[in-house]
């Protein structure tokens, strides 16, 4: 979508994905390397500026290129969002409020850590994602056998929230500290995958606010350039940061229709130094995620102001294949899209 | 702008144009052939449907497919697209209004249409665009030479209008008669070339209804399927069809900000036999060409919401190398933001 948005701003992208069916090949020049290879840092070192859309790439490699080209979001951004127990660090020096954590590396340090904080889920630090590499421990007698579940890797246990709700809070900052933040978004997650994003979130405007100012004061301490999207849950009035992301993200796919300018456009201008555009909303909208296959077009495409986004990869089970968006005059209409297609995706799947 | 469209409905595009460079190669398997080279028709017998999106193609080509694929729109609108003469008659059959015209062979007939319908605009019968291939008559004297000019071809005498505005009324319609009506567009030519394009038209909504009526007319009678745009003059309360192009529209570039669905998706759903789109209006929308060379971003996306859509076409006089859209909560300000972007645009074109 990156790559697709850069198009139309008239700007060459080349895309190093050690993919050879590396999606962004259909609007740019693909690279088939490994992210650390000589092929990619060759065929990096000629362009005015890098950025990256997955939070995996290795942070060293974003320092060596960093010596020759621009980066954005900047590596320290990077390194941090790819531990969890420095970011969760980081959050607390803000002045971010986050649940409570306890480092471990050990399995006493688990067993020690639910003795502090009770009910807990035990984190791997890196390369986690869609609830990969998590454990709830609900007992003493979980703990150890938790650290090992995740792989005895090092780790950060976090109190276990009932909360009410999982937000996230889109900002895009440029280079010259201008801000644009989009509408609070509200996160459905199904077998630890987004699911359903929809915006705005129905929280008091005050909240919002919060949510916003907290991804501001973390765009404003990494001089970030890009867009950057803050996860917090909702416990009552409070907000506790859980992670964020470096990069557009999966609950702002929405922007592509329902804000003045979408992620992926304000990404690009950003990392480019072009000025931002609005991230006003446009109309209330909801994303539902396509995992595993795309159902019938003809059946999503018969609702009303609904926009398919088919990633063109195979099925397979778990794997995020397309997004579709709807937009209503109401966040009552667009959530009742939202169920009409859910069960169409269901349905799909059920078949398949 | 198709093929991009095309990616995201998970549609595999194959472009079949003759210039290596063609833009869509970015999002589309290009076959660098003449429409007419044995290539074109091998590389388009396996697909499931064919399109086009330049009104030029040859009327032959588009039959030799259609007997082994669905082609759309019907090579028998383009074929009445492609002849000036067959057009206004055809227009004149469906009792849709036009300027007065007369049939012109010669030099002779050239002169005996001026006495028939005073000032008038000769214009060949194929292969006009932009302006190219016309000449106005003013005088019994310019006649001959008119014909001249335009190269003794087959042509057609229209009366010289002075007319109130430009507008056109794109309609998308799908095979089982389904109908998406976009607000009525009023276009600004300059040098021939349109400039501006600027959504809802200001005319009144009675005039609106039947410039769509007059579409959907011509839609229906071709079977039509994909999007048609139908160009009028506004003549006091009149309107008087010039011409129409049997594909997606260069007025109708503003919708893929300002209509609920563009129409590029909606052509594409068309064509493939997916419900259509919405055509409502989003926000009150202008299109600026950008022609010649596309001037700097950066002042350009300091204006609020306005997008760029360049077209990664090397720079050229009286080229159209991309567009911009620019939306806003009133027309007004849509058009004083249409003014802010010429004057870009000017000035890029007089430092160039």
């Amino acid at each position: 979508m990156l790559a697709l948005s850069a198009r139309e701003l008239g700007l060459d992208v080349t895309v190093i994905d050690p993919n050879p069916d590396a999606p962004a090949k259909v609007a740019a020049r693909h690279v088939t390397a490994e992210y650390l290879s000589p092929e990619a840092v060759a065929a990096l070192r000629t362009v005015d500026v890098v950025t990256y859309e997955f939070e995996n790439v290795p942070e060293e490699a974003t320092r060596k290129l960093a010596e020759h080209v621009p980066v954005h979001p900047s590596p320290s951004a990077l390194a941090v969002a790819q531990d969890r127990l420095r970011e969760k660090t980081t959050f607390q020096a803000l002045g971010i409020d986050t649940p409570r954590f306890v480092q471990v590396d050990t399995a006493a340090d688990a067993l020690r850590a639910f003795g502090e904080i009770g009910p807990l889920v035990l984190k791997t630090r890196r390369f986690g994602y869609d609830g990969k590499g998590q454990a709830v421990v609900r007992s003493a007698a979980e703990a150890a056998r938790a650290f090992e579940t995740i792989g005895s890797a090092p780790a950060i246990a976090e109190e276990l929230l009932t909360f009410d709700r999982e937000v996230s809070a889109l900002v895009c900052r440029a280079a010259d500290g201008q801000l644009a933040a989009y509408p609070v978004t509200h996160n459905v997650h199904r077998q630890g995958m987004l699911a359903i994003s929809e915006a705005p979130a129905e929280i008091p405007d005050e909240m919002a606010t919060r949510a916003l100012a907290a991804a501001r004061t973390l765009a404003e301490h990494f001089s970030y350039v890009g867009v950057l999207a803050l996860e917090l849950f909702c416990v009552g009035d409070r907000l506790l940061a859980n992670e964020f992301a470096p990069r557009v993200h999966n609950s702002g796919h929405w922007t592509l229709e329902g804000a003045k300018t979408s992620q992926f456009e304000n990404h690009l201008r950003a990392v480019c130094g072009l000025p931002l555009g609005s991230a006003e909303l446009l109309l209330p909208s909801v994303m539902v995620n396509l995992i595993g296959k795309v159902p019938s077009a003809a059946e999503l495409l018969s609702l009303p102001d609904v926009h398919l986004h088919d990633y063109g990869k195979a099925p397979r089970a778990g794997r995020k294949v397309g997004h579709v968006t709807a937009r209503a005059p109401t966040s009552e209409e667009a959530r009742r899209l939202a169920a009409e297609i859910e069960r169409i995706v269901q349905e799909a799947a059920g078949a398949a």
